[in-house]
């Protein structure tokens, strides 16, 4: 297949820590070894990219920079190596490679390891978040099975900010293999669409009785693996509600920076906390292993592991498109069309 | 043996949550099945019977009640059972049971299975303290033995509160065992103090550079296992001066209640962060565990986990004998003389 790629294209671009992100005009990047050039096709916006976009997150890259972690497109161009080669033409999942401009742009050079070509019954743009939400949401499971069960008996899950696309994942894995999910939300109207989409527990953080409920809840259902994404107040909330020696997993700060954990209760009740950053969980399993899960996730992309998606956008309306989908997270995934 | 046992004894009592405790005349409890009657020859007050004289411990026992988790004295009745049998009229050191009154009184029942009989070259003020401290340090080297270690590197410990008779028998447990150790204290003096009980690394809390510091000497001695007794905003510093993947175990909360984690940095750092409570700890262990870890206190309490003696006191003088221990913790242990 021979495309003919243009010297510069469209980007949206981060000039400084802070900044609001904007359309320029830019150089088409060149694929170095083992790497390959994709024209890129859809690319979601994720909690992470707004992360990304406020500087506060785990990777750090020099200014100016192209934002996005996940897509899919096609590769258009390879560099040297077996890998970059066997994928020329393929479409293709893509991740950002850690070190380079990432996936809002109408091309993208990222590693051949960061990509993979994806079956015809997926859609580009459900293939274009193959990666971070599928993926944690295999993580959390993964990491439900490695904590310790000394008790034997089955357990719960507790999830916040539950009506996001993982939420909702984490709510149809967890059916899938008989274990019971706790949902939190914190509005009213996100009880109604996830029971809508088949969800048997959920509680909304802001009515007056949630603490009271959710301990009673949690302690019936053994919930005793905890994933939370809001932090400050929730999540001594969380362990709180929770039987005793429960695992919280903290993967995100919706309600600020700090938690504040009461540790009388941490000494007595053999609680644990940790955080929980996919990059860190993808490093652990190795190649192989990761691999592996995206066949998984192929395999469940338009069941288990599918995501709703609300609205697209072109790269120019980029402003109003993050505007969208901070103000509506819960109808679904906003992305970028290139 | 023969001992003349009265109907009555002195002991100290608390009556009430956050009262202060008093002597009172109280009846000898009779030891049940599996159970003696232990005549008390000394007790200690340790940093745990201070949080369960103020209510915030994890055991709590109906008023009014006798505090003192550990001691020693001679078993002068059995309960029904071969233990108690065997114990008679042998010196002891012993824990209180969890659902009875305590050691600070003239006579205490508990269950022989609390009970370690100890050899003559033991005292019996040594012998008051053979289970709290010495055990919390085993455990805190077991802690770090179990903790994962992917680099293979050799880690180093930072512990708070280190002037405490703990944080001494860790420093001489860290030197044989060729484990560097980081003790924080917050008083100029006590800097030399440890310095001269051979401790190589001392760091200040109340420095100006502290956190400057502690990063520096962390990142030196990958220190990544860390305890601390003091909470509030001291977890935290722990943490952000540790290196990546470092395990917080939080065993007191010295400055307060609520410690301020950032979960920012914890999501992207890897470290984890749990309580530790002996209790859970001998729990976990198991009964011949705890019986071979006591052999090993028995074999290094004269040198290793030698717990230096301030003062002692008649339980009459219960209020004076807190205050003075509260005051000068560093100085050594107040004991209670029966």
């Amino acid at each position: 297949m021979k495309t003919s790629i243009p010297s510069t294209m469209k980007a949206v671009v981060l000039t400084k820590n802070g900044a609001q992100p904007e359309v320029a005009i830019i150089p088409v990047p060149q694929p170095g070894k083992g790497e390959v050039l994709v024209k890129m096709a859809f690319s979601p916006i994720n909690p992470s990219d707004l992360a990304f976009l406020k500087g506060g997150y785990g990777i750090q890259k020099p200014y100016p920079v192209v934002p996005g972690f996940e897509g899919s497109g096609t590769v258009v161009k390879a560099g040297n190596g077996v890998l970059p080669k066997l994928w020329l033409g393929k479409n293709v999942a893509c991740a950002a490679s850690p070190k380079l401009n990432g996936c809002w742009a109408e091309y993208m050079v990222t590693t051949a390891a960061s990509c993979v070509p994806f079956s015809k019954k997926i859609s580009m743009e459900q293939g274009s978040m193959l990666f971070v939400n599928p993926m944690t949401a295999l993580a959390f499971f993964d990491l439900y099975r490695k904590t310790p069960n000394p008790s034997g008996k089955t357990r719960g899950i507790i999830n916040t900010a539950a009506a996001s696309a993982l939420g909702q994942m984490i709510i149809r894995l967890g059916k899938q293999q008989n274990i019971p999910v706790i949902s939190v939300v914190w509005r009213e109207k996100q009880i109604s669409l996830l029971k809508n989409t088949g969800a048997e527990f959920v509680l909304n953080s802001s009515d007056p009785d949630f603490d009271t409920e959710l301990k009673k809840l949690a302690h019936r259902l053994n919930a005793t693996v905890i994933f939370d994404a809001v932090g400050g107040e929730m999540s001594q909330k969380l362990l709180s509600a929770a039987p005793k020696s429960s695992s919280l997993f903290i993967y995100g700060r919706l309600s600020g920076d700090t938690c504040e954990i009461l540790s009388g209760e941490l000494i007595f009740t053999g609680n644990h906390i940790q955080g929980f950053w996919l990059t860190n969980w993808l490093h652990e399993q190795g190649m192989l292993k990761t691999l592996l899960n995206i066949r998984k996730i192929q395999s469940m992309i338009n069941t288990e592991l599918k995501t709703n998606i609300h609205l697209q956008f072109q790269p120019e309306d980029i402003s109003e498109a993050i505007e969208t989908y901070t103000g509506n997270m819960s109808k679904g995934k906003v992305l970028l069309r290139f």
